[in-house]
């Protein structure tokens, strides 16, 4: 890579300028850990996201998406885990407004440049008391280097934060760009997953981040399937705060591609995180469809074979059953014929043209499957489409992790 | 009940008149178990099948969705279990059509009057020369009596077989039905699911008993789903041999509402046991949605419930997390708000109008989750649509079930 996407340094240095970083402990369904991240910005920020197709909702995604089409700047995000704001109908609308206002007071900017994220129990209210009285120590905690407990603190099943940054050059200026992610369950394409954060201190035209940012996370959070869930609270959003001075970003700035390799690795670099820390997972999974006679076909076949419970426990399994990868393939209703089938692991074909390779390709495919990083590709040999969907590989724990996970006392 | 399904009785003389069944062992795949049927015609029998969505349909899918085109009737119906001639192309074909003129021989009827089909590992070339040293001995096995025999020598990863009759009168006479299904893994709505074959003596005209048929699979087989996965050899089949004697059966004929309930309890019937024995499951779910716009929207919501492996672990660990219906049913697509959102297990609402019905309710509903059968109730509170969907619950028995399949042997 080009640039430092993956080295995840904690150096202060590598944090984009014009952003401060913050968490605290709102005690509101965690104990012992911070559950509360602030994201600043110094000025007026760009910004754009995309959020869950689900029709469900939560509050803060509402909102969130009504921000969006005011096209107003961002100068705040607010990030809450352990409880989703979703499934709460207006009250639960009031309460993000709420505590949308509470952080526009205390950062002394408007209520309508604060954006809310919330991540948990579905069907739970935010508690804003919990929140109005944790704020005071989250302000005190924000600093350019803050991050990494940021990273933590939006955190619910996950077991490892997700954080990444990268480099990348305009008008010969460095730009630097870091991202946070969340989202180990209820994980499945054709939404924005769950909660990614991207903040840069390039200066972008809003439609350019706009435009942009809708490819990167059609590549990326989008490409990433963990349990087939969608969430009611997802959202990916990047804030670009112009810090660094460049000329502002747009379609035609020569630096526009070397911008967008930068975006772009940033959020698959968080993709592959999320699925490698999927619930239950032990292996991350690469799938790539080669051969489609569209993008949108290869993308729709990764997707189904991303999503099929037999395809990853094959994976887990580091079993060879090639037929599972045929029947969900023909469940997606992508056009195939097995005689121009073919499924490798790394560069070891087990099938080519329709036809096993026999037991020496099956033992060296065994011991890619075998490994923590499995790279599958499933050529379908009509045309030029292509797609990488990324998921993990489907245990046994994943089931036991989720027959009965503690819930929220009920109101009575 | 008003007539006899689900009672399963042994008796012959529960079997519909015109039918005989055998089973025979062809060791194409398995050793010591019976792994080919036959059911036989004794005439001419009106038919109708439904078939799997998936484009990687098997030779022995397309080969019947051809005859249900040319309109003929059937003589016979030969199933092989271990091998699915899936993914088998050009070859799979020519195999398909060697196994019906082979039975078409023995029988002395016609090859276009010989229905096949298989189930097993995809992309596995049935063999045709074990099917023919085998053929005998099921044609020697042939009895009216003999249905139990094939309804254990369809089975692969299934625990038990599946066998239901039903009765009802047409024109005074007694008319009997007698239905056999396989399928434990691999299932999912929005196809016919597996393998399911139904036999009567009633006598039925053509087009009558096709969309009869269509709509009974609608809210049976196709309302069933254990993983979400489609198989490439599902087929749901009716035959009628009029063997009974009554007028032929018609949308007019004053008992066509009688026969439709029998057919559609026969076909239920083995849906329940079907998701009951479902891989790795403890329980079945039945799912029923109702206060649906349309009835449309009833079944998607069902279908994504059903799905859902959130969900699915839920039921397994008897746990009320209703947050993840909201989230499931937002997926769906289908209109949701959560001021109407109810859910009940049975006869207890753990959710009623968005409102949590309290600690006693919850402790209430966490005794009917750890039943046997779970039958549960999503109210939408937007319309009359309702639709019941079958499933089982996701337990980690699932997923180490499917990590390491015995795989047939490369071909080198």
């Amino acid at each position: 890579m080009g640039t430092a996407a993956g080295r995840d340094r904690e150096s202060r240095d590598e944090a984009p300028r014009g952003f401060r970083y913050g968490a605290g402990a709102s005690g509101m369904r965690f104990t012992g850990r911070d559950d509360l991240a602030l994201i600043a910005c110094d000025g007026p920020a760009a910004w754009s996201g995309v959020f869950t197709t689900s029709s469900a909702a939560g509050a803060p995604v509402v909102l969130a998406r009504r921000l969006l089409s005011a096209g107003g700047p961002l100068r705040a995000v607010l990030v809450n885990a352990g409880v989703a704001n979703a499934g709460t109908g207006r009250a639960g609308l009031a309460d993000a407004r709420r505590a949308a206002r509470l952080a526009a007071q205390a950062l002394d900017v408007r209520p309508e440049e604060v954006l809310c994220a919330s991540t948990g129990w579905v069907g739970e209210r935010v508690d804003v008391g919990c929140l109005a009285a944790a704020l005071p120590a989250v302000l005190a905690d924000l600093a350019p280097g803050g991050s990494e407990r940021v990273a933590r603190a939006i955190l619910t099943s996950d077991s490892v934060p997700k954080r990444v940054s990268a480099r990348c050059r305009v008008d010969g200026r460095q730009v630097r760009l870091l991202g946070v992610a969340k989202g180990s369950g209820m994980v499945a394409p054709s939404m924005a997953t769950l909660l990614a954060f991207v903040t840069t201190d390039a200066a972008c035209r809003p439609g350019f981040l706009r435009s942009l940012w809708r490819d990167v996370v059609g590549e990326s959070f989008n490409a990433l399937s963990i349990d087939g869930e969608t969430s009611p609270s997802d959202m990916a959003v990047v804030l670009a705060s112009g810090a660094a001075g460049n000329r502002p970003l747009s379609r035609r700035h020569p630096d526009a591609p070397a911008f967008g390799a930068a975006l772009r690795e940033v959020a698959v670099e968080l993709v592959r995180r999320l699925a490698r820390d999927g619930e239950g997972a032990k292996k991350l999974v690469v799938l790539t469809v080669t051969g489609a006679r569209s993008r949108g076909d290869a993308r729709r076949a990764a997707a189904a074979l991303a999503r099929s419970p037999m395809v990853r426990t094959a994976v887990a399994g580091a079993s060879p059953a090639w037929g599972r990868f045929v029947a969900a393939l023909g469940a997606s209703g992508v056009p195939f014929a097995v005689e121009r089938f073919g499924l490798a692991a790394g560069d070891a074909w087990l099938v080519q043209g329709g036809r096993h390779q026999g037991a020496a390709a099956e033992a060296e495919v065994r011991r890619r499957l075998a490994a923590e990083e499995v790279h599958l590709t499933v050529a379908l040999g009509r045309g030029p489409g292509r797609f990488t969907a990324y998921t993990c590989d489907l245990t046994p724990d994943y089931c036991a992790e989720n027959l009965d996970p503690p819930l929220p006392a009920p109101r009575d």
